[in-house]
Order: C-alpha cells, then sequence, then structure tokens
C-alpha cells in the first residue's frame, strides 16, 4: 500500500508528523509512505532530529494550508499545498491511501471536488472510531454535514456498518441512531424520517434509536447522527475524557500516600488510559469517499499520527469501498 | 417555605421519595412539606419502614400517573394522581414549590397549562446543573423544546443566567452558546440567529459560542442550547460518568495489590464522586414557570431526592421569578 501524507497539516506539523511517519514505516513493513511537503524544510528537520532519512519519499510542495485557510482554497489558491499534492496524488493513482491532520473543512472540500464520492453516495460523513466500556464504536457524521437529509443517515449508517464490518472485524454491527429518547417517534423530523428509512435497510443490523447516555456504555457498534449533533456528542465525549484523565492525575499526585497508592493500580491505570486514548484509534475516516481518506486529529503527536497511518492501511486493504458500492446497489 | 411533593413519581417511589422528605425535613428546619398520594398506601409504608408520621402532612390523591402515560393526562384522565394534585396545590397557592421525580413530559405539561408561565415567557426549559471541573454550570434546554426558535434561545440565557446568580451565588455568569465551533457563523440557522440576540442581551454575559468538550472542563457557567441537542450533550456527560464510576470500581477491586492501592487514595476518590455526583445538584428546575418546579431525575435516591427539594428551597427563597419579569422588560 502507498499512502500518502500531509506533511504540514495539524497542531504539531511537520515534526510530530515525520516522527508518525517514521513510527509507521517501522510497524508497517508493507506500506510505502509518500511524504508530501516542503522538501528542503522536511529534509533539514530531519537531518536535524537525526531521523534516517530513506524510510520515505518526500514529494515536493511549496505551499502550505493553514486552519485559518478557506477550505475551498484547496481547488485554487492553495492549489500548490502539502494538502492539494496529497490529494492529487490519490486522485491520479499515485497512492492508495491519503492521511492528513490539517484544515478539516479542506480535506472535505479536496476529498470531495478532487478525489470524488463514490457514485451514489450524496455527503460524505467524517466517521469518529470512539472508546467505550465495551470496546471501540463508530460515530457517524461528526461534523462534515451540519445539515442533514434522512437518506443521507441512511447511507451513513450503511458506510458505518461495511467499515466496523471490514476494518475493526465485528460481525453484524449493531447501527442505532443517536436521539433523545428511545421510542420511534423521538427527534426532529430529521430522525423520525431517518428512522423509517433504517429500519428498511437491508444493508444494516438496526436495532433502534440510542441515547447519549449509552453510547459511552458500549450500546452500539455504529451510532449515525447529523452533523450537528454527531459533533457535540464527540466533543462532549473529549471533553469528559480530558476531565477525567486530568483528575485522576490530581488525585493520584495529591501527596506520599496518594503517590503510594497510584503505584498500586498503575497497571491498571495504564490498561484504562490505553483503552481510552483516542490516539489509539488513529483518525476519523471519511466515508462515502471514492479512495480511502483519514482525517487524523489536529493535534496528534507521533503516536496518533502513526495509527492514523495504520488505519488508513487497514482501510485500504479491506476494499469496504467496493462493498459500498455493492450495498447501494442491494438496498 | 411549603414545598409540595409528588409522592408516586420516579423509579424508587415511593419509598425512596418519602425518605426524601425525612431527610429533607430533618435538614430544612424551616421547610414544611405537603406529600402527595396515596395516603393509606403512604402511611402504612411509613408504619413498615419505621418512618415517623409526623415529620410533614399527606395530600391524599387516588391516582398514579405512570411513565406510560401521555404527558396530557395530567390534565384530564390523570386529574386525581399524586402530580396533578400537587400541581393544583402549587397553582392554588398552598404551596411555594413543586418537586416530583415523575414523568418528563407530565411534568412540563403541568406546569406550562396548570401553573402557566412567566408573562412574556414563550416557552420553559428543563435546567440541568451539571458537574465540571470548576464546579456546577446550568445547560438548558435539556429536552423540553426539541423544535427551538432563536427568541427562545435568547430567554433561556437570561434565566439561566438570573438562577445561577441568585441560587448558586455566581457572580456574573458566563454564559455560552452550545456549538460545533466558537465562531459566530457556526452551526444551524438557529444557532447563527440566536447568536445575534444573545449578543444583544443586556441581562446576560455572552461569552459566545462553546464547544461540548469545553463544558466539563468548566468554559461557562450558563450553556445554552435547543432542546434536541442539549439533551444529547446531557445524557452523554451522564454515560461518561456513568463509565468512569464503574471502570474506576473495577480497577480498584481487581485484586489485593489494587485494593490496598483504592485504600491509600479513598479520600480523594470520594472527593472526586461527591464533585461528579448529580445527586448533589438535586435535580432540574423547570424555568420560565410562575413558580418553582424541580424535576428531579428519575432514578433519583432517597439523597437526590433530598437534594431536589433543597434546591426547590433556594429557588422558592431566591426570588428569582420575579427578576425574571424584571429582566424581560429589560431587554
Amino acid at each position: 500500500m502507498r499512502i500518502v501524507v500531509d506533511a504540514h497539516g495539524g497542531d504539531h506539523a511537520p515534526l510530530e508528523i515525520i516522527k508518525g511517519c517514521c513510527m509507521a514505516a517501522d510497524e508497517l513493513k508493507d506500506v510505502t509512505i509518500l511524504l508530501v511537503g516542503r522538501k528542503n524544510e522536511l529534509t533539514q528537520l530531519m537531518s536535524d532530529h537525526g531521523l534516517p532519512a530513506n524510510r520515505f519519499e518526500i514529494v515536493d510542495a511549496p505551499d502550505v494550508l493553514t486552519m485559518e485557510d478557506e477550505p475551498t482554497s484547496v481547488l485554487k489558491e492553495k492549489q500548490y499545498s502539502s494538502m492539494a499534492v496529497a490529494f492529487k496524488l490519490l486522485k491520479e493513482d499515485k497512492a492508495d491511501a491519503f492521511v492528513s491532520a490539517g484544515n478539516s473543512g479542506a480535506v472535505l472540500v479536496g476529498a470531495t471536488l478532487l478525489v470524488k464520492r463514490i457514485r451514489g453516495i450524496k455527503r460524505a460523513a467524517l466517521a469518529a472510531v470512539m472508546p467505550s466500556l465495551n470496546g471501540p464504536y463508530m460515530m457517524l457524521d461528526c461534523g462534515a454535514n451540519v445539515e442533514c437529509k434522512p437518506e443521507y443517515l441512511d447511507q451513513f449508517a450503511t458506510m458505518g456498518s461495511i467499515y466496523m464490518k471490514s476494518c475493526l472485524n465485528i460481525e453484524n454491527p449493531r447501527v442505532g441512531m443517536l436521539n433523545n429518547g428511545t421510542e420511534e417517534c423521538k427527534g426532529l423530523d430529521l430522525q423520525q424520517q431517518a428512522y423509517k428509512l433504517l429500519k428498511e435497510n437491508n444493508n444494516i443490523n438496526f436495532i433502534g434509536n440510542i441515547e447519549g447516555r449509552d453510547m459511552p456504555l458500549g450500546g452500539a457498534d455504529v451510532v449515525v447522527a447529523d452533523g450537528f449533533s454527531g459533533n457535540i456528542a464527540l466533543k462532549v465525549s473529549e471533553g469528559w475524557g480530558k476531565m477525567f484523565a486530568t483528575t485522576l492525575k490530581e488525585m493520584l499526585t495529591k501527596n506520599l500516600k496518594t503517590k503510594l497508592g497510584a503505584l498500586l493500580i498503575m497497571d491498571q491505570i495504564n490498561d484504562f488510559r490505553k483503552k481510552m486514548d483516542y490516539k489509539e484509534y488513529g483518525g476519523a475516516p471519511l466515508l462515502g469517499i471514492s479512495k480511502p481518506v483519514v482525517k487524523a486529529h489536529g493535534s496528534s503527536d507521533a503516536k496518533a499520527f502513526k495509527n492514523a497511518i495504520r488505519q488508513a492501511n487497514i482501510f485500504a486493504q479491506s476494499g469496504m469501498i467496493q462493498t459500498i458500492e455493492a450495498a447501494l446497489n442491494n438496498n
């Protein structure tokens, strides 16, 4: 697999991105990484940090698309940015998958307008893999489409279900729709109409509405939401994760007694941290695009970025885009 | 203060409700509790459990409104239920505040149509007090109004701000609007239009949009939301709280070593539990009604219910309903 990486996207770019690529190159022997960015700058940085230069190919791109740039600039003003050049390599079949931790809006625009959606897919969805008591689940859309129609949600359900089956080996994933109650009549008109479509969708195992409180407890393998409420559910979850980590640290380092206590439960805490760490799950695949696109978290460090590359590799290997195409014809 | 209590509302009614009333009667010396329900059944239950009969007055109501009943049944079919009779006592000035852990929809209907809204208030909002790293904050609406208009959100902001000032002694509460980003242009049409109103609202200290991740970290004292996304944010928070509690317990009771560790950090864990325990915060006031109405959590035990009564008492003592009326004329 050839994975193309945007070297200049993310809060800690390009150094953590490069380090993540090095880690991925070590771990994933069958993967070829194409790092796109300002070649001289990247080469110098690697040399300064003693990072081996022979692990991956660097493709030169003179410009950088920042968080402040308009998403559509990826098409025109910033068409020579690392992100835009990376998208072009994907489009031209010079790469099999794409990873960026940069401007989410630009990733969405670039993927949709340069690489294009799968034929028949109405909207692409940002699909986050999130931790729960029962292991990872997927929520989509997490923010690509603030306004949704019922048929978008129906397609999100099909795509999320296929992802969890193909890439996370979950047999017959339970698909729930995020709603303000479990009864069929709950929600706005969007949810009520979408419910009817989901019930009839032959490609999924629809278990009905799911309330926010059941998500972290593992109530569904795929949670379908409009991009507005999905984004809110995602970010509330992130906030709680951060609050809990902060509180746990404060608790355990308070005094000598608690530090001793911390030593005794350290194994369990590390297990828990690993289970709850979004970095373990890589990035958010953008489902509905005709080639594998993964949006890594903006705050990704090397490890998180390495996992996003790993995820892109699994995504590309799974052949799930063809499965989605087949499913669209089946419904 | 005379507080009227619905004895038959909630998952653990009536026993935990009675026990909560006993605890409240002990703690709040200036409060008179009127317990409404099936008098014979309640008297018998108190006798069976050795609960003193002289702590509060029992008002007989022959019927019970269940979770399965239509919310509007509080007006007609279930007009002799404990909830409906309790609302009538509030309406007729025979009580100063109302508490129920029963059917939320029926509490909303009863409060709105029997007790009535404050003049000028377009919709009442269910306002949850929630834990954060910086102490409690209020989110409203948490589900009373699935569909909202911008002017509702504007009024919610005023009411939430007055509540936090009057009842929780927070000076100049920071009001944020729940949105999918901090920029003014973010959100659906509802949030974009509401933003303009909130910016011009003289009664509040509007700090702009707030993302879900900043809520548990204490980013605002009042979070304004439509009832759909507010409900989702509330329930995701509840789910995470529950997941942490479960995980922490598993971690600490795993083996002898971790049990010893747990002993050493027990004080900190108890502090944290207390801080995060929704039971400490009582119930959710229904803001916008012309008299104090508090909806206790359906799963309330005695302690949670006692705290809901304490909250109703503070609400009634604060005189904040008059402050809301004055604020409406001021804006």
